[in-house]
């Protein structure tokens, strides 16, 4: 790339900045965590859709394969060389036949679904293909979203379905405790955590006493990934917003605010000082519109101000944003704004509610170490 | 392409539709008002970034030029035969160089500012280029976001700042009445209309008072463009969403919600039936993080759901969405499902908040007419 050393005040704004020594930190502290339990990592690559950053995950250690949230998702990774991959959204028969090319070429592709009519509409869709699909059945160990209840007749129902299909194998199960995004302390994350081991651990335990297959047990989250102390029985772990971290992260004590890899660049294009507003060229093109810390002790608005070498203006939040517009302000309205902080045309870094829905605003990111660009990364999208 | 005339039951989920007949059916509307009141449209492209349904807009009549949010736009829209071209986001000095490539290639770009010492640098910069940047000056007619006062000081330094300049040259004001997206009834968004207009007028009085230019008088946004009853003095009228419409501005009776041209086509992945939810493949990631609706009278949750006809299920909102993950449910909680509606790997259609933010989660619409796909249209994307 021709901008390689380049300052990042070079940078055309808005653009989403990786600082690589926090990438690296947060990736080092969850392979570390993982392996002192004896178990394996399987990465979700959904939040940064980046085989570079992907590569950095690897080199942390600990690591088995990873995790999609889209065929398009399955397809990049498998053309740069990932064979090991869990499909982990429930599957509907028409993505049989892109989920079977991949199988095809070698991809060791795993599916998932959570219903016995479901299960029935797969295993007959599957039989026009001459592969093999590899299936984990979802539970919901929970109550946030997709699964079957670990202790339900729905279980075996779907397993024994699939034992006697064809050309499904099955593999084991798999679940994700989103709940844990509402655990604000590590008490309660460490109970969520225990229960979403517990509960997999529980239907593993149905289905290999009624004699069927379960050698994987995935589950995971980012909270419960770093809260879980014991991982006997469990086979993987998934979590992906680690490795960049962001407010959401910051807000349930997960990791700390200077721990955030993820910040978009933003030029101040003018000044509303009756209502000391500054307003940035980062709107919510580029933050997304996620308000993840909205029902959070700490409503960090559209995303909390950093100066241009990363260093945080706590008291500075993006309050409002249009598309190509962001209003930064005191997080108390009644307070004046610091304009020294936001002289016009100068460049200030806003860290992100929500790594994965500001992520994938952009096409690629700008490695950066001591506010030098080191690499730009592809990053990839749609479905 | 290959699924030319193809039942959009054979897509991929999630993916994104354009109703043919009520994208023209929106364009014809707000091209035969802005005709009627003998002014010109100056279409915003942030809508749909997309040179098809611009070719469309133009087609509907009483176009001249485009507006677009980014400098990538202004490159797209260019590269395609585009020439009149304003970017209506406050530029800072360090997007001069991709400006002057642009102008030097033959766009007759129009860059804006709103501040005296924003528009000095601008200024000072622009002596590094061979070229002359065509201006107008940003109006605050509502307090919504950017501009400055049309009746203050500020604006006659600032025109007067340019005025003096070697490559700087005034060609007018603009301004954009934001605040009429909190204007629920006709007669709240003709008085803000008027007041954009109004203070526009005045704006352009002072300057020309002052002996100096200004030719240029643009205003609009959806709901004041079609509110507005008489344009005398105005030389141009900006809108982008009216091509698309979304629930946002049916929910300010702007459009009905038939007129909503955009759609996202989904398919149900899991029930969760002890809690009357349909799960389907489109989180926020295809429907993006937009709750433009929260605030309404009606809140639409992440979107409307309709049937694969496009017929809406009134009682039927997506109310959460993770990523890849979409839950639908009765807007009414204790409701019970009908799941007649939502069976497994059926498809659903669903209406957007905000047209703008949803539509850049995709790389592509698929333009559709009687269940049947037309073409396959290219949306662009970045900074």
């Amino acid at each position: 790339m021709t901008d390689t050393l380049n300052s990042i005040a070079q940078l055309v704004t808005p653009c989403c900045l990786i600082e690589k020594s926090k990438l690296q930190g947060n990736i080092a502290r969850l392979s570390a965590h993982i392996g002192e339990l004896g178990c394996s990592l399987r990465p979700h690559v959904k939040t940064h859709k980046s085989v570079d950053v992907t590569k950095l995950i690897e080199n942390g250690g600990n690591v088995r394969g990873i995790t999609v949230s889209t065929l398009q998702e399955a397809q990049h990774f498998f053309k740069h060389g990932y064979t090991d991959i869990l499909y982990a959204v429930g599957i509907v028969p028409n993505k049989l036949a892109t989920a079977a090319s991949l199988i095809e070429q070698g991809c060791d592709l795993k599916i998932v679904f959570d219903n016995t009519a479901m299960a029935a509409m797969v295993i007959e869709k599957a039989a026009e293909f001459s592969c093999t699909f590899k299936v984990l059945i979802e539970l919901d160990t929970d109550g946030h979203r997709s699964g079957i209840e670990p202790s339900s007749q729905a279980l075996l129902d779907i397993a024994g379905l699939v034992n006697q299909s064809q050309n499904i194998e099955l593999c084991g199960v798999m679940t994700h405790a989103g709940e844990s995004y509402s655990c604000f302390t590590h008490e309660e994350q460490l109970a969520m955590a225990r229960q979403e081991r517990d509960l997999t651990l529980l239907a593993a335990e149905r289905l290999r006493a009624a004699g069927l297959e379960c050698r994987v047990l995935s589950i995971g989250s980012t909270p419960t990934a770093f809260a879980i102390d014991d991982l006997t029985g469990i086979t993987e772990v998934r979590a992906g917003v680690y490795a960049f971290f962001d407010l959401v992260m910051a807000g349930l004590n997960v990791c700390d605010v200077k721990d955030v890899a993820i910040s978009v660049l933003a030029s101040v294009i003018g000044h509303q000082t009756e209502k000391h507003w500054a307003i940035t060229d980062a709107g919510w093109m580029a933050m997304s519109r996620d308000r993840g810390t909205a029902n959070h002790p700490t409503d960090q608005g559209y995303g909390l101000v950093c100066d241009i070498t990363g260093k945080a203006l706590t008291d500075y939040i993006v309050n409002d944003a249009n598309q190509e517009h962001g209003i930064i302000r005191h997080r108390d309205a009644k307070q004046p704004m610091n304009y020294d902080a936001f002289s016009l045309a100068s460049m200030v870094r806003i860290l992100p509610n929500h790594a994965c829905s500001t992520a994938a605003q952009f096409s690629h990111y700008y490695l950066v170490d001591e506010g030098k660009v080191i690499e730009k990364w592809h990053v990839t999208r749609g479905w």
